[in-house]
């Protein structure tokens, strides 16, 4: 206009005020459509392109996660390729491994593979593990403490691989799919979550790669760095395997319901109360049992944390429970509902369970009902080695649940087999006595001294209290003293507590 | 157990080889259940207190965002406050101000307010900057250069303050709620996400403090440093206020269907598409006159972006649009869907519009229709500045979405009233002519010369295809070449382009 004619001057003047540049204009507009645009996406790449593209190099760290649990493919897909590209002395930090990773003992005996940590091992992989197979000891952590030492700089991670059932092309990840080409399903990515904020780099493999935008996702664009197409990234039918089970068995429905009675009479079975139920198929049966006192009584909960199953997903939608906030989900129900349902939440592992994190969900738990393979007089509970002393677990949030919540409820037989489960002191410490507040066998039910109230609430609701040495006295008579466990002198795992401390060791099993 | 008598050792020379503490213990266990939990949230306090425990000074820069738009109470009131603690010299770093905010005016004068920041101005606020109120200028910038300026720090947040519809004692935060409480609703908090990563410290405001866990959540509790509780947030009854309204003007929806026969020719409406409608009635109109081909043709949209609005919805829950991607929900239609359906997706600014983040929506867009209030012969838009000299305008994401877009399409009548839209040289630069490709007016359609193909497509349609330079003529021949503005020698304003530089300036009105 002409009454600015100076305006170039100006605009010099204040950018130089600013510290800034002039508009010097602006690039050629794209002008192809968009669906076009996306097909040219720089982050689509095959699974080796993308490990040399990340820079990945022999004795660096790479993760997984493990919401597919047994059925799981991105491990072994992954690391048969690293194999094959030649890398060594590779870390694996996984959030777990399963059955299904057996072939790792391969890759362990080639130098590909040379330190593990994870929060569990099952299978073959950790029986060869428990003998002696790697120079390294795993080092186990529960899962609110792997998050915390991802955050923390304590478990470093060079490269996260991260298996989605969806991923658009600028790596928007999802462990759902919306589209007609759906192939997998595993619900919340919760574990994933610290490792595509915290690692170097981050690569989505996924067997399905919809248009952008997909949402809603788990893991956001921002954050990924690499796309890879693959057939399978998991057998969706095998999410609840491993310890993830429905049970039938008449002994397991017997500690559910002592449990549930035990939650009814705690004092914190109050309306808006919170809750979280561990796997182990006792434990899992016990929201069915406390459903029928919910509705007796009209008292809802506010909501229900953790591994999400089917019946929690029941009460939910009944109205008994007015938010899930998954972590994990424990089985196919749990994964659709995550899919459909705005008031079933997807954590993070540090927002799930981690003890440095003010604001993580544990902290606002009541009540967790939790199993065992072993707990000792002392309270202490192992849910990681057998009492053959070979590993066969998993920490999992047991440990964090404990420590958080206001009630932690223990549900273990007392023996399984000829094995007893309620000892003097447990073949490796998980869960520290002092944050367990409630054991139930189908012999009686043992209330930490540390808690005389729910002592009371129980003994006045007219539950078979007893204590623990009774519980192993009893166990004892009826199988005798084991045999001290053939253990070697080689440490083959280092159990972490939540806070970053070494918390126990597990040594080598030399016969079994 | 007996075989293992040297656990202890162990542990330690495990501990010493990873240069870890030995696990020391357990802190004892809260035994309060959760509800009381969190009603003794450290995070919960006044808005004085807030402010004193946020350690903001003298000369200190403050944010909002804007989502209430004419409706909003958290700017007035937290500069009364801090009026009130007698507070000088801040910085006021909004996301949009609007007629509302007027009493700003006081705050300025009494030296409380000395540099503002937004994407608009308008009413008395506008009027007053316009003629001189401030000494400095005010900075303007387009919603995506909002968000990269904040994240590479050429806006240093020091305190956000946030308004919310619903948030949890932790901090977790909505633009709605779902309880029984609820008072207010404005959809996407979109351009507060920013503020809540990049800000030193942030508080959120509430009119409905609910339990924790609120989910799904906008921002998160990680973000939040104090949940201050107050009366109201804003009045949900204004949102769509401002420059959102659905016209009944009979020259705007004649420019609706003018522009609908540019989209359904441009050669970017193929099934797939991408969308977005700026604010203005014709613009927003638009979107009704596509509907009608997309069902003939069976043409669906991928996903609709930006401003979302009833329409839209509409268009998604019939199935013609998959997603809505919604950094602020122009009604309170679209505010609801937001709330109850996953597939309306909320994202930041940054997300939206950055041009400096690759992932941006904007880079996936397609189509953007958009108003203004001048285009020149040179195809640049002027939405800020009417032609009087006074700011009366927003930003908004005009020139992010005409850069970005595959077709910018600029809805625009001739004239009106007396004031000519197409002239000259726009009285201000906000959006450059090199992003603008087509401007749709009553009197013809223009096509800017850069897009030769799009011309062609729209000539072939048989769409009246004219020059700029001949609407120039058109509206001088109706209204004579108009007086020089009375501009005076102060600069009020200055505009930055999304990368960062310095675009235009805007001088003070001396008389009118």
């Amino acid at each position: 206009m002409s009454s600015i004619k100076d305006r170039a001057d100006l605009i010099k003047q204040a950018a130089a005020q600013m510290g800034k540049e002039t508009y010097k204009g602006t690039a050629a507009k794209a002008q192809q459509p968009r669906t076009e645009y996306q097909k040219s996406s720089p982050k689509i790449a095959t699974l080796e392109e993308a490990i040399r593209k990340c820079g990945l190099k022999d004795g660096m760290t790479i993760s997984f996660h493990h919401h597919f649990r047994g059925g799981d493919k991105v491990v072994n897909m992954v690391v048969d390729k690293l194999a094959e590209m030649g890398f060594k002395n590779l870390s694996l930090a996984a959030s777990s491994l399963q059955d299904v990773h057996a072939p790792l003992i391969e890759h362990i005996k080639n130098g590909v593979i040379t330190e593990i940590s994870t929060s569990g091992l099952r299978g073959e992989l950790a029986d060869e593990i428990s003998r002696g197979l790697m120079e390294k000891p795993v080092v186990f952590r529960s899962h609110g403490g792997r998050g915390s030492a991802i955050r923390n700089g304590d478990l470093y991670i060079d490269v996260a691989f991260i298996g989605a059932s969806s991923c658009d092309p600028l790596g928007n990840a999802c462990g759902f799919s919306r589209s007609e080409n759906a192939k997998s399903i595993c619900g919340s990515l919760g574990y994933a979550i610290p490792d595509a904020h915290h690692a170097d780099k981050v690569v989505v493999l996924t067997d399905d790669l919809v248009e952008y935008p997909n949402t809603p996702s788990s893991i956001s664009e921002h954050l990924v760095d690499y796309v890879v197409v693959c057939d399978s990234v998991g057998d969706s039918s095998k999410i609840s395997s491993g310890a993830i089970r429905d049970t039938k068995n008449p002994r397991d429905i017997l500690l559910a319901k002592q449990a549930a009675k035990v939650v009814i009479n705690s004092g914190y079975f109050n309306n808006g109360f919170s809750i979280q139920t561990g796997s182990g198929g006792a434990s899992l049966a016990v929201v069915k049992y406390i459903r029928e006192s919910m509705i007796e009584k009209g008292i809802k909960a506010s909501f229900a944390l953790g591994g999400i199953t089917a019946h929690m997903v029941k009460l939910h939608e009944e109205g008994l429970i007015d938010r899930l906030v998954d972590v994990q989900s424990f089985d196919r129900a749990a994964a659709e509902s995550i899919m459909k349902d705005p008031n079933h939440r997807e954590v993070s592992a540090i927002s799930y369970a981690s003890a440095d994190e003010p604001s993580s969900a544990t902290h606002f738990l009541d009540i967790v009902i939790l199993s065992a393979l072993e707990v000792d007089v002392n309270f202490n509970v192992n849910v990681l080695v057998g009492s053959d002393g070979i590993i066969r677990g998993a920490i999992g949030g047991h440990p964090d649940t404990a420590a958080d919540s206001g009630i932690s409820i223990v549900v273990c037989p007392l023996l399984r087999g000829r094995i007893p489960c309620v000892v003097d002191e447990v073949t490796t410490l998980i869960t520290p006595g002092s944050t367990v507040d409630v054991v139930v066998t189908e012999y009686g039910i043992a209330v930490n001294p540390g808690r005389p109230e729910i002592m009371e609430r129980l003994k006045a609701a007219g539950l078979n209290i007893v204590t623990m040495e009774y519980l192993r006295d009893r166990a004892l008579s009826v199988i005798g003293q084991p045999d001290p466990l053939p253990f070697g002198d080689k440490v083959v795992g280092i159990v972490m507590n939540r806070d970053g401390s070494v918390m126990d060791v597990i040594k080598n099993i030399v016969e079994k």
